[in-house]
């Protein structure tokens, strides 16, 4: 047979694939009706381990590898139909409006002038009272102690990457995420009089330190790690040591700081991601990131598996990031964030499935980016 | 009809695709054969979109997704069947048996006394000598530029994660990596005399004073931030201030300095993954790790396909982790280890698929991890 024979009797048989599983389809749903009449999980491990296990059988050494994969796959994709008629008119989760009351307390990750505060005053404004924390867990502390109704702290940068303490600090307190904001970050070298010679140390987050770091070998200076880049910049200014720092031209400015270097950050576009947080679940109208954080077991396939339930609802991943679980081994925390609104059916439904089914779920949180 | 009569009903369609499935797998033999003779890709993804276009308008929309993502399984699973047949008597890479000659020169990160130096002795023996570098990078380097011949740098703490920098320069420097060792760090707070009174500020690597972030807190402590755990013990051994360093005990006592605090580090199992790099592909032959990079279109359900490529050869994914791309979006780079050896026929397919099909690929090394 030539290509387009062997193409011809391709599709013949795909068009009996498909009109076959349409049919397994229509009666997975059945079951999934029979089983929620009759009060049964979706999930019955055993009875695809028997399929599998017998499909294996069936297609011998040479196919069945990839038999199993097929039957895994159109298993997942049956149990995504069953798990939509089961959850339907359930919710996983009440959502409240987001809203800024002006009696709304604030606060943000760093000291005045830092970048914390220019994310925090894209959302609350110029005249806000803004409270500031030296470490980010005091922001999330205050947060769910009462003492803010709403706390700011960098996620991720794009160059060094994501902030691993805050998304960790997601992981130890209920929080909620209900916006993400995009700042873009300009570093510069700072200290009083605009000489280089005889500065040697260079006090700044080490974030900023990190990004920076081309510049920093070039000059041998030697960076000396810091709470944030705007109480770097202040120490340099009262500072009778030769010190610089790196901070941003606003907070040079605003601690009387001269600028020896513009710029000088390792990459030409560098900006960083802050998310505000708030101890209850508050949605925009047109939110439309979600972000979990969940555990999968330490078995062949389970991530590919995972990774079924969001393709075959055509969800689109904007993240996926690995985290050890903190107990000494190499389990990991994924942290996904996808795109949807928990108003979707289909994303309720998924979250409602995955509340149940993985290990350490947590749902962080439906918002949009502020740019 | 009750559970069992639509389960039985299931099993009768199952064995029908099944059957077709396999004959369409045949029939994809046939076309790889058909290809390879007359030198034509496999990859041909307007054939592609037309098949999954096809079987969308025949499913109707409350299948087409389902369906879809169906038959972008069956494809990618042919097409794993397709490469092994075409890539069949290439070769991805020669090996050279990982050999250490008595002549070899080591060098690693750090100074004398540092975790590093213990990742080294465990591979080298205590009588090696070995060269310091204090920067991650002029590791790099000195391998490159065949001033030593392996170079051992730290890549991954189970508590803190991955140390970016290092994931970094793996992909900015042609280096292998031929060896994984695993060193338990025993992190202590070392000064000269026993008193902590008086001591606030702390020196160290970034990533240990994290690791014992904990400790430095509930002690109103300082972190400031030092080139490698054995270089602050160094300058606190050799200051005339009341500052303390984070370090193994064998770097205290290699100092001369007194323990003020044993195990601080935040969590009680806590080791770190080094690796063993050099210039050229060298593989033990026990070696079952395989690392590679790449970067993934930015396109829905594109990792999930990538990953379809691993689940198929039933390959188990030990780590996977995105890092940015460094061009100021947030375009990312992967990082996968899998279980395997080059050796493996599937595995050399794979890796010859990737090479041509993927962005950015690279190949990272074959090792096995020393406990």
């Amino acid at each position: 047979m030539d290509l387009n024979e062997l193409r011809q009797q391709i599709d013949i048989i795909d068009n009996e694939i498909l009109d076959k599983f349409i049919k397994r389809m229509e009666l997975c749903l059945d079951v999934a009706r029979y089983k929620k009449e009759n009060n049964i999980g979706v999930m019955q491990s055993s009875r695809e381990q028997e399929i599998i296990d017998r499909v294996k059988d069936m297609s011998g050494e040479k196919y069945k590898d990839s038999t199993a994969l097929l039957f895994t796959n159109i298993m997942d994709i049956s149990k995504s139909f069953q798990q939509r008629e089961i959850n339907r008119g359930l919710t996983f989760i009440e959502k409240k409006p987001f809203e800024i009351k002006p009696s709304a307390k604030a606060g943000c990750f760093g000291v005045k002038g830092s970048n914390s505060e220019e994310a925090a005053r894209k959302i609350f404004g110029k005249e806000k009272e803004l409270s500031f924390y030296s470490e980010f867990e005091d922001v999330f502390k205050a947060v769910c102690d009462g003492e803010i109704d709403f706390g700011v702290v960098p996620l991720q940068n794009s160059s060094t990457g994501s902030i691993t303490q805050t998304y960790d600090l997601m992981r130890k307190y209920n929080v909620y995420i209900n916006k993400m904001i995009r700042v873009s970050i300009r570093h510069c070298l700072a200290a009083k009089g605009t000489d280089i010679t005889g500065i040697e140390k260079v006090y700044s987050h080490p974030q900023a330190l990190m990004q920076c770091s081309d510049f920093m070998t070039s000059k041998g200076l030697t960076p000396v790690n810091y709470e944030s880049t705007s109480s770097a910049a202040e120490l340099v200014s009262k500072s009778d040591e030769k010190i610089a720092a790196i901070c941003s031209p606003e907070c040079a400015k605003l601690y009387g700081l001269d600028i020896i270097g513009e710029n000088i950050s390792d990459y030409e576009t560098n900006f960083t991601r802050f998310i505000c947080i708030s101890k209850d679940f508050e949605v925009e109208e047109n939110a439309d990131i979600i972000s979990v954080q969940l555990t999968i077991p330490n078995e062949e396939g389970s991530l590919y598996r995972l990774l079924t339930k969001f393709t075959v609802l055509g969800l689109n991943l904007l993240k996926l990031e690995s985290r050890p679980r903190h107990e000494g081994n190499f389990d990991v925390v994924f942290y996904l964030d996808f795109e949807g609104t928990i108003s979707d059916e289909r994303i309720n439904s998924l979250l409602i499935h995955l509340e149940k089914d993985a290990t350490d779920f947590k749902f962080l949180g439906n918002y949009k980016e502020l740019v």
